[in-house]
Parts: structure tokens; C-alpha cells; sequence
């Protein structure tokens, strides 16, 4: 097929012609599409609905160490509930709290608390003129909307195929004492679904921060969440990393049950150094006398083991997969080969980061919105929600139905390419 | 019976022998006893365990306006569990946010927020040279422990029969404007176990405070939680008073149902005005996506309505109900009649506070301690830990089975005995 920087002005206006009128027919239909938003569908939902079938009276009742679940206490979360955890990231139970329902609440709760305590005896960063964090991107627009809240400036760090710009990072990280955190979602990444390199893991372990309390908020979201059985990505252990390099306090490792169980049903958790654990719990302490330990023994109970979540998760893959497939296959037929967009086919995750021409974006999410289509924001992926390219766009293809999802992804193309013709005839 | 201040040396040195070769045989017991802590007893934590078994696949897939409880979503609080808060504290749903499983979480979340944000508009916390709160004492030690934690000055207001002392209060308030907030459990206080009069709510809702961004914090922790059928306490309507002096913004509300059904499996809320409301969730939406919303239908098909938790609640009372009496006439039999110590004998809550003579608690704490009973910290209800009369002793008799309790109970008042009689011996 011919691309369509191949294309003359006159088979341009022609495509531009074709594609107005199928634009045309498509928003005669009255469309209410939606493929925004990185939930599961209900079918996947339905899965692990035994999991409220797990308890009886003695599980409620004790903890493997003789706990009464059902009263108060255990801060840091129940032993087979940390014991759980840790396989799942890949770490030592005694790295691990477990918190409530939300991953993002425990991060939020470190950067507050790095806010107005100062982390292991740090000055607290609201003490300070001035904060920055580095912004890989694309990247998840929850982790910006957290340190735009408090203030904190962000820095773009471009994306690679084996994860953030190391050399930027390192110039940053290295030289700018006022740099104290950078966002990564070291696996299948938000939204590009990218894996870290062992290479990219490595160097961020052997950063050599200007400031005491810089962090790395290694956001482990899709650590089980892989589409296929084979090609299953392995990242290194960040947190043994950083301790062979020598900085051992350096990472904050984040994950969450909430696209394994149910989201807002689940167990989130935080790993970390001992010296970091035993930090954030002289202030938790204060916070909460604990975390939801039936959730917890819920999740145990369920799970078993990660043996038990793997098999969990290759039930949620049968189910995404074929909408990740058909969206990469009709991008490839119909952007791939017109040359008007990349994205890379992740493995893994729950988003397709759709990259159109530049300055294309907005027109696009503004274009499918007219014919009934919502896509996430043009720009959300971004720090301050500003795509500097205005090129990149979220595709979430998990939660609609099959029928709904193709429905939606032949909206977008026609318009990704009806957007194209007119941003290449502007120069002609 | 004689009081103790009514003997003679000679009668307190006889005293004194007797106490010390009881208390000898105690120690000699080796008892391993506790009454510190304020949770409920197994037995009580066994009549709420049928909450496990209501839900069906219908309930957990739909909330009453249709959303799947399983997935992302409703910062809030699902509707129902909105209404049945409301109708637990005595308010509108419209004034409520249900969050995860614990009010003191939500407190240090109010006070975080204040600190780093500001309340409605006003100058964060952080920023100002100084704040300060107004505790009302004996009280709740965790609450001091956030205001501690945070820098905040604690300024000690002393309790009366009808709850703080008000003409205090509103000098305070009305008067200096960096008393930002105070910490009230206007129900069955903690630990005293006195309910604020209706003229003492009215008084509260018609401060005038010097500070725009004053806030009582109104922990109504024992809402429903009496010992008796009969005089069952009813205290005003906060923020109903507060609308109607014309002060609506002026009060943060606090509940849960850890006492209810689960000590950290329960549900807790916040009920505030529409502005407080409207500002808190315009942060709380960059900190989570939403707390546990299965936990709170499984809350509300268990308790269904105000009755529910009412009948659920006279279970409770029935079982810590002779707890309380057994310590109550104990102490009336051995310690009233001499003259050395008092308390109030509560109506409803989770602790009886016990004020020995002056100088005293410190030395009875220490004392049951050596005899193997272990006592809430002296000082503890206090800011800072420290009671200025050293008198102070918080009781908790619900978490002991009853034959524990009455041994502890019995060794306590013989060590008030021996400590007190060593106290006036000082003076004589």
C-alpha cells in the first residue's frame, strides 16, 4: 500500500474525500464507544468471584501465627499476606507492607509523607525551593497528577524501547541534587507497555544521586500481567539490584491485586529496604492502627501461592488478548501500512500507546469524540497533560466488549487517517 | 466504710501491712493479666461473622444505581453504604464519604491535607509560624499522637460532667487565631465515657473563631455504642447546630464500624458540609481511586439499616455490659468507700477513666505492672503523655474474658489501695 507521504496533493484530496464520507456514515450511527479506560471488563471480573467463598470460620478466625484477623493491629500487614506478596514482586517477605485497596494511595502517602517528615531524617521537601521529579514518557497520568498536587516540578524523560533515556536520567539524577524522585512502570509499561532492559535496570541501581533522599518510585503495576504464554517478560529484582549497587534505600516497589483480583477489592503493597521499611513505619503507626487483614487472608486463601496467581492471570490473558490482537492488526493494516502512526504491540499490560503524526493528536481524540468514540485525553500521558508532539494518544483495549472494542478501533482509524490526510495537506 | 484520709498514721500503717502482704501473695501468683487495650472480645467479634455469607453474585455486581462494585470507581462511597452512615450519625447522605476501614485515617488525612494544602482556600498549616489544637483531657491518645506528630501545639482543656470546658473553649477559639481545630469524642468520650450536654453542642456550633479555617474534629466513635437499653445517650446533631448558628463549615465528622462488626475490617466515614465535602474530594481524587466497595455493600446487606445495627449493637452491649458493672461495683466497694480515687461509671463506650489521688497513677500503673496486670501507660490520655496531676488511669474491661478481668480488677484496686495509702503517709 502506498504510505501517505507518498501520496500526492491530488490523491490526498481524494483519500480525504473517501474518508469524510465514511466519517460521515460513522457519525450518522450515534455511536457511545469507549475506549479510555484501563479497567477490566466484567468478564474478567467474573473470575475470581470464589474468592468470597475462600473464608471459613477458622481462616477468619487466626492467622498462621495465631492473629485474630478480626480484631485490631498488624500494621505492616499478616505473614502469608507479606509471604504472598514478595513472590509476586520477587522480593523478602520482611521488605514488605501490606496496605489497603490501593496501590496509588501508598504512593501518594510517600510522597506526602517525604512532604512533611523528610525521608529517613532528610529534610522534608516541603522545606525546600524546589522539588523535581522525572516524568519518563508517555507514562501514567495518576503518578503526574501526585507530585503536580504537591508542587513538584517534572521533567520529561523520553521513552526507549528498553525504557527511560538512561543517559538523561543518570545526567539528572547524578548532578541535581533537587531531582529526589523519578515514576517508572518498569514493566509493560503505562501506556506503551514497554519492559525495563536489564541494562536500564542496572544503571538505575548504580545511579549516584546528588541528593540522600532521592527515590525511585518503581511502580510494579503489571508485574503478573502478561497477554501470552510465551515471550513472558522477567525484570530484574530492582531492589537486590540497588542493593548490590550499593544503594540499598534508593527504591520504593509498589504493586496491587487490583487488575489480579478486583480493583478496589484488593491488597496493595509497598517493598523496600529495612531501613526504608522500618522508616515509613515509625510514621504509618501514627496514620492507622492497620490494613483490611481479612482482604488480606481473603487473598491467601484464593491465591495460595504464585503459582495459584499465575494460573489466575493466564485466565485474564485469554480473555484481553484477542482485543489486544485485533487492535494491533487493524493498526497494522490501515495505520502500519499508510505510515501515519506507530505503537509497539505490548506483551503485556493493559494499554496500546498509540504515536500519530505530529500535531495530530488532539485532532484525533477531538474527531472520535464527535462520532461517539471516547479515547483518553490527548496529552494525559504526559507531565501538565502537554504531549510536547501532540502525537501521543492512549488505547485501552480491556474493558469494552469484543464486538464494541472493533466497533470503536474502526472509528479510530478511519479518523487517525482522515486527521493524517488533512495535517499532510496542510503542506502541499 | 473509714476513708483513707480520715485515718491515722497508725491505721495507715496497719493499712499498709495488710496491702502489703496482699499484694505480695499476688505477685506471688505470677498472673499474666491485661487491661490496656480498648478492643473487642472474641466473643463479640463472633456474633458479626454471618457478614461473610450475605453477599450473593447479584449484590456484588451492582450497587443500587447500577455499578459493578467489582471495578474501578466511586470516590465517595457507594450510595447505599452513604445512607447507612448517614443514618448511623444522624445526617444527610449528601454529607458523607465513606473511605476504607479506619476513622483515624481519615483523621491524619484531614490534618495532612491541612498541613500541605490548606482547608478551603486557606494558608496550609505548614506554612504558618505556629498551630495550635485544643484537647480536651483525659482523651484519646491516638488523636494526640497525629496533632504530636505533626508539630501541632497541644493545649490541654479540662473535661467536666457536660464534656470541655466551653468558657475555656471559646476563649480560646474566639480569641487566638492559631488554634486551628480540637479533638472532641462527644459521645461516650474517650476515656471518661461522658456525653456532651446539648447546651455544650450548641455552645460549640456558635463559636466565633478567630481562625477561618477552624475545624472541631467530632469523632463520634461510640455513636451507637451503649451498654444499657434504657437511658441510651442522645447528643445534638453537630452539623446540623453548626448550619444553623451559621457556622456549617466549621466540623469534620468521624465514624466506623470497628466496633461495630470488624476492627479493621470495618467501614469508616467522614461527614462534613457541601464545601468541606467538595474540597476534600477535589484532593482525594489524586490520592486514590476509590476505597473498598465490596466491603461496603457487604456492610450494608449485613446491617441493612439504623435497626439493624441497633439490634446488632444491644449483642455487643449484652456481652461487655457485666464487664462494666463488675468493675464498676468493685471499685465502688474498695476504692469509693475510701475516699481514693473516682470515675464515671459510663453509659456506653469502650473504657472507664479512673482518677486516682494526686501523684498516684504513675505508681499504681507500675505497681499492677510488677503483679503482672498490664494498664494503658500513665499519662497516656494526656498530650505529650503527661497527666499534670499524675491521676489519670484508662480502663478497658471489654477485650478480658470476665474471670480475667475480675482478677485484674481486683489486683488493680488493691494497688490503688497500697499506693494511695503510701501517698497520704507522705503527709502525715
Amino acid at each position: 500500500m502506498k504510505s501517505y507521504q507518498e501520496m500526492t496533493k491530488e490523491e490526498l484530496l481524494q483519500e480525504k474525500e473517501a474518508l469524510e464520507a465514511a466519517y460521515a456514515e460513522i457519525k450518522a450511527k450515534g455511536l457511545s464507544l469507549d475506549m479510555s479506560r484501563g479497567k477490566p471488563a466484567a468478564e474478567q471480573l467474573d473470575i475470581a468471584m470464589d474468592i468470597f467463598n475462600v473464608l471459613d470460620e477458622t481462616s477468619i478466625l487466626k492467622a498462621e501465627n495465631g492473629t485474630d484477623l478480626r480484631n485490631y493491629g498488624v500494621l505492616d500487614g499478616i505473614p502469608e499476606a507479606k509471604q504472598l506478596i514478595a513472590e509476586m514482586v520477587g522480593t523478602k517477605p520482611e521488605n514488605v507492607i501490606v496496605y489497603g485497596n490501593s496501590s496509588l494511595n501508598i504512593m501518594y502517602d510517600q510522597i506526602a509523607r517525604a512532604e512533611i517528615f523528610g525521608l529517613c531524617g532528610n529534610t522534608p521537601w516541603s522545606k525546600l525551593d524546589k522539588v523535581k521529579f522525572l516524568c519518563p514518557v508517555p507514562g501514567y497520568d495518576r503518578h503526574f497528577a501526585i507530585t503536580e498536587d504537591f508542587g513538584i516540578e517534572m521533567i520529561n524523560i523520553p521513552m526507549t524501547e528498553d525504557g527511560p533515556d538512561m543517559d538523561l536520567v543518570e545526567q539528572y539524577v547524578n548532578n541535581d541534587a533537587t531531582v529526589k524522585g523519578i515514576w517508572c512502570v518498569p514493566k509493560y509499561s503505562n501506556p506503551q507497555g514497554i519492559v525495563y532492559s536489564d541494562e536500564t535496570v542496572r544503571r538505575f541501581a548504580a545511579l549516584k544521586p546528588a541528593a540522600a533522599d532521592f527515590r525511585i518510585f518503581w511502580d510494579n503495576a503489571y508485574a503478573v500481567h502478561h497477554l501470552y504464554d510465551e515471550n513472558q517478560a522477567e525484570i530484574l529484582n530492582i531492589l537486590e539490584e540497588c542493593e548490590k549497587a550499593g544503594n540499598p534505600d534508593m527504591v520504593f516497589q509498589f504493586c496491587s491485586t487490583s487488575k489480579v483480583s478486583f480493583p478496589g477489592a484488593g491488597i496493595a503493597a509497598l517493598s523496600a529496604s529495612p531501613a526504608n521499611i522500618a522508616d515509613i513505619k515509625k510514621r504509618l503507626t501514627v496514620q492507622t492502627i492497620g490494613h483490611d487483614k481479612i482482604n488480606q487472608i481473603r487473598h491467601v486463601k484464593y491465591f495460595k501461592n504464585m503459582d495459584g496467581i499465575k494460573a489466575h492471570m493466564k485466565k485474564h490473558a485469554d480473555i484481553i488478548r484477542p482485543k489486544f490482537q485485533m487492535v494491533d492488526e487493524l493498526l497494522k493494516a490501515e495505520i502500519g501500512s499508510r505510515g501515519i502512526g506507530s505503537w509497539v504491540n505490548p506483551m503485556g499490560g493493559y494499554f496500546i500507546s498509540f504515536e500519530a503524526l505530529e500535531g495530530c493528536a488532539k485532532a484525533i481524540v477531538e474527531k472520535c469524540k464527535e462520532a461517539g468514540v471516547v479515547l483518553t485525553g490527548a496529552g494525559s500521558p504526559f507531565p501538565y497533560k502537554k504531549d510536547p508532539k501532540d502525537s501521543v494518544i492512549r488505547i485501552a483495549p480491556t474493558y469494552p466488549s469484543a464486538d464494541e472494542l472493533k466497533e470503536a478501533a474502526e472509528v479510530f482509524v478511519t479518523v487517525v487517517r482522515l486527521v493524517s490526510v488533512d495535517k499532510l495537506l496542510e503542506n502541499k
